[in-house]
């Protein structure tokens, strides 16, 4: 995978000359061609060995192009913040909009390899890292994105050379650093690794691109060119489709039963034990957020259902039972121009909480698949693919310690109807209610299917759905807050 | 995942009767349209609890679709055959033929899920499965095949139920085996890593169907409702086109210098040198085969190269040391009908020598990335992603026990006209000129490009191509025979 960066590639004087000025040129037309049809993002990850120009690399795409339009960012190893949360968060967080560039120095990748070289993970769990990164990286390349790899080379010798050089010269001898001498004890280990790496994330629409790191010159042209090309031929291209060929359709059941009609949605419970619970309920769950295990644990709550069933009462009565600086309350809408120049799980990825932070959603991803499949937002392959990318999302949390915990408010078309018309009654209740409610309303079966898809397809052991009857506002707030302290509880070992 | 399938589903008899009629009707339909436009396989697989139908399912298909069109297939535990391969092999070896439906009954989902339950793979050699699995189902759907997965389930209660019912019944009490029983008690460990493996392939494009195994009128119904939506919508469909996005255009080297260039071709070596080095070696390496260590492991070499030059004279001096029962030469030419109606790699998977075995392929999987990528016959997507698959493909073989060693034979182009205008010369190897070698010489450079991105993708640590300097056939003939003799001892650890 390596042999053709070690057979001595070089670019003279001359010639560099002339091609430089036309590919620095011609990167600039293309990033403008990029930002006035902002469709995709462009990545650029850097890596290789140490001394095969990767800095350089770094300082010259920054030279040569507009660098008001390129996010660079040089990811060492994590920090406090980063660590509380899952390992891709960080990168998550760093991805750049649509018609801007985000160029990596170091990334995901080098995390896999190091913690692999370094002993920290075994051979098993390096597959699994890469096999996250290969989920990572289709994600985005189904949103659109252009990932650039490359991975610039030396072979062993050269190394020990490039190193020796840079201490002799007194200018460039800081470059050289103890890390580097480490990595090069290491580097039949890299090259090993990072070649088992490389062949498992060689994907098609990603391939790493093996750049021979020694002659400055043949480094730059190549880097230039390959840049060029790719955004070129990508801005040539219709937008992805998101999926070869379009995913199954989505069937009722046959006898039109869904999960939903098994609930009773009336049940009774009278004010006065409502109280007596309400209390209690509220103690503990303040206890436990309080217990000192819960520092190593975080909260993500999710609050979905019909419209009017409940949801803003029942997070109030959470909420009440929280320390203020402990937990925050995200109402979810449309996204905004910035969110949609993003994947569309880049906004809740952000809102993933640290360790003993409490994160409550009023609505949340699963947007995705209901109000944006029924009224047609998203591309049907699109929400499709949603229910993958949010298991995944969801069991990356809970992997790294958050405690999810899904609602579903549930409440009858009947019980639905009261309470729209008791909220126009109300004068300072009718705010709560518009016109989109009342057209959701004539949508009742289209969201009937597509909860039922969305639990089905989304309900797991280690992050379940719990569906509540709500048309007793009472019920429904104890019941959430009864599942709330046992799910927290089983995490904890209380 | 499962709660929308415990909810209790049922189809009364008489509205049975006629959506049954129905979608008989509607299956023959769409599999004689399916049969008449054959551009994909259908891939139906059966899993789930034991006793929630999946047997009857499999009757069901049979009966209600022409069977002449379906290749029903059940899995048990391997043979000696599969066992000496990589696990992968046997459902190659059984994929349907495009506008044909392959019913497998147990799959590579078997394999992974009960080695798990039964405590053979931990927890990750079971996520490295569905790994695998992933990256197989993948390949099938670029390649256009329509995988339709039903997962047949029962809750613990009902199964049991289910069990005692047809136990007590004489008619149907053989069907009910130590091992129902034996899984019965295994239930909550099936239902947990079922649930995993389910969620970590539900793919958008071959989502998991959970049904509802209890009452065989809604299982049936459903069953068919699926199928037939499943193929219909497809059929509506235009072809796959691999990839949403096109990979980005490979380029040359900006200075032009390709590995195949770091070549000295004329290598000396007179005739009698190269008579005493080839008794030597052929000794040693029929030694080698009959080591009763090789016996662990199997041989799959590779030739490839320039037209003339040499690969039939290598390979016999290969064969001429080996025991005629243990090898096999595979001369690869276009694929066949047969071969075309499967995805490509499909032809070289089945040819993949068990344990003890020899492979020697005269031309091979390559040819997608030489001739196929040069001449147009591979899209250039189809061909991208094929340096993924083969390191994939060759990665398997590795790991199961093969020895795969890869030869590049390289002769220059004065080299090559010299052979070409002898041939033509000598009487008894005239045929082995056609006019298509001749147009292959105009494709010089193509072909130059691609054998060295073929070399940079491919060359791996585990499974190196050896570029061999082929001007002097003696030279060539004992390189060849030194790498591969070096090759199997460095394995065996003679």
């Amino acid at each position: 995978m390596f042999e053709s960066a070690e057979i001595g590639h070089s670019i003279d004087k001359e010639r560099y000359r002339v091609e430089a000025l036309r590919l620095r040129q011609a990167l600039l037309d293309i990033q403008y061609d990029l930002k006035q049809k902002p469709d995709f993002p462009v990545l650029i990850l850097i890596h290789g060995f140490d001394g095969a120009g990767r800095g350089e690399t770094m300082k010259l795409i920054n030279e040569w192009m507009d660098p008001r339009l390129i996010d660079t960012v040089a990811f060492g190893s994590r920090n406090d913040e980063a660590r509380a949360r899952p390992w891709m968060w960080r990168y998550w967080n760093q991805l750049p909009q649509k018609g801007r560039i985000g160029l990596f120095f170091g990334s995901y990748y080098s995390d896999a390899l190091f913690d692999h070289v370094y002993g920290v993970t075994d051979h098993d769990s390096f597959d699994r890292q890469i096999f996250d990164i290969l989920r990572f990286e289709r994600m985005l390349s189904q949103d659109g994105a252009l990932i650039i790899k490359f991975w610039f080379h030396l072979s062993r010798d050269k190394q020990k050379k490039r190193l020796k050089e840079l201490e002799k010269d007194p200018a460039t001898s800081w470059r050289v650093t103890e890390t580097d001498w480490r990595h090069f004890e290491m580097y039949d280990h890299i090259r090993k690794y990072g070649e088992h790496m490389l062949r498992l994330t060689n994907s098609s629409v990603s391939p790493w691109i093996v750049v021979d790191g020694e002659d400055a010159n043949y480094r730059n042209l190549t880097v230039a060119n390959t840049v060029y090309n790719a955004i070129k031929s990508r801005l040539a291209q219709a937008l992805p489709s998101s999926d070869a060929v379009d995913a199954p359709p989505l069937l009722a059941p046959i006898d039109n039963k869904l999960i939903l009609d098994s609930l009773k949605l009336d049940q009774p419970m009278s004010r006065e034990h409502y109280r007596v619970k309400l209390d209690a309920l509220q103690g503990r769950l303040n206890h436990l957020t309080r217990d000192p295990r819960f520092q190593d644990y975080s909260l993500v709550l999710v609050f979905e259902g019909n419209d009017a069933a409940g949801k803003g009462g029942s997070i109030r009565r959470i909420t009440q039972a929280l320390d203020a600086r402990t937990y925050r309350v995200i109402p979810v809408a449309a996204p905004t121009e910035e969110e949609r120049a993003q994947p569309w799980l880049w906004r809740f990825w952000r809102n993933a909480p640290g360790r003993g932070g409490i994160a409550v959603f009023d609505r949340s991803w699963y947007g995705r698949v209901l109000v944006e499949r029924v009224e047609g937002f998203a591309r049907e392959n699109d929400w499709m693919r949603a229910y993958y990318e949010i298991n995944d999302f969801e069991h990356q949390l809970h992997e790294n310690g958050a405690i999810v915990v899904k609602f579903w408010l549930a409440i009858s078309n009947e019980e639905q109807l009261a309470r729209f018309q008791a909220r126009e009654e109300t004068g300072f209740k009718r705010f709560k209610i518009t016109d989109e409610d009342w057209r959701n309303r004539d949508k009742w079966d289209a969201y009937r299917l597509a909860v039922s898809d969305m639990v089905d397809r989304t309900s797991t052991s280690k992050v379940p759905w719990t569906l509540v009857e709500a048309n007793n506002k009472y019920f429904a707030r104890i019941k959430i807050l009864t599942t709330l302290c046992e799910a927290i509880e089983a995490r904890l070992g209380v």
